[in-house]
């Protein structure tokens, strides 16, 4: 999605050979307009499919996930915690991620009242990488017998394998952006 | 906001006599089209100021900020982290803030890039309870030398004491649901 790579061109950061900060207009700092065309390009990517709820893990998800269930008229929205808080009473499905940012494994959760048998979810995240919380969104679904019907990252570091291993297992995964590799300090997208 | 308090009183879930769990349509999982509704109602609150930005902390703030910046025509949204991840290399504004919900106490952060002296700022948090989040939110500001034109929590429990000290203290503080009082398992809100 070409404003997409243009944006991350003009104001990603880029530290080291495999990080990409684009806290100044996807984490941390949100360009909400942006979001919107974002929103409405992943809509129109799974346009053939028929979903009834979007499943995003916290914290840097949410956002994007919130404009693609409003894009679709406003499907329910899920997203999985990272810790357990105190109010968090249900029974819950829960799965082991690990950070690549952080270096640190947690325990993804939802609680078992969000994610039912009839569910047809499309799955959202800001990054993906390695993969580890694709998959640990889609363990919480299959848990729940619930069917993944997509699967769609706003940035796909490409290099580092997530996106080509859920592909090879058939999953329908799109990529808003995709890093081929970081060189010499510079961005290249896949073609 | 009737259909809000309407929303609070049928999906609510009152555990003991200070918690309500909203986690079938606030927290957890989202009902995108009431956020939208509670959004357009933010924005009319604060028509008659001028703001530049929103502020907001993750996780639970995200998600009806992201609608505020939507409502507001796009204006640049800023969430402060609860935990300073390896890609947050900049410098930072940082202050204390206990969460009511967990019972510890974090320290939350905003990059120095995304607060500057000349923002008006919009806070939007889901639940004010002591006020803490809020008075956390505010020392980063503060700290920028960026002007707080107002606040807005989504629900506000009246009986926990933060709002009536933030509005003491002469700030513009909006509340679209005001639960007064937890009573013998019923929720009653300010008239």
């Amino acid at each position: 999605m070409q404003i997409l790579e243009e944006r991350i061109v003009q104001d990603g950061l880029v530290i080291g050979t495999d990080t990409v900060k684009v806290d100044s207009f996807l984490n941390q700092q949100l360009d909400v307009n942006l979001f919107q065309a974002l929103g409405k390009e992943i809509h129109r990517r799974f346009q053939d499919e028929r979903i009834n709820k979007i499943l995003t893990i916290e914290t840097s998800g949410i956002a994007i996930a919130t404009v693609v269930a409003l894009e679709y008229g406003g499907l329910p929205l899920v997203y999985a915690k990272k810790n357990k808080p105190s109010t968090m009473i249900d029974d819950s499905y829960s799965a082991p991620v690990k950070s690549f940012t952080k270096g640190i494994v947690s325990n993804v959760r939802v609680s078992k009242r969000y994610l039912q048998p009839s569910d047809r979810i499309l799955i959202i995240d800001d990054f993906l990488a390695h993969g580890e919380a694709m998959y640990g969104l889609i363990s919480l679904c299959k848990q729940a017998g619930a069917e993944v019907i997509g699967l769609c990252s706003v940035i796909e570091k490409v290099f580092q394998g997530g996106g080509d291993k859920l592909r090879a297992q058939g999953y329908h995964l799109e990529s808003l952006a995709k890093i081929e590799k970081v060189e010499n300090g510079k961005i290249v997208f896949t073609e």
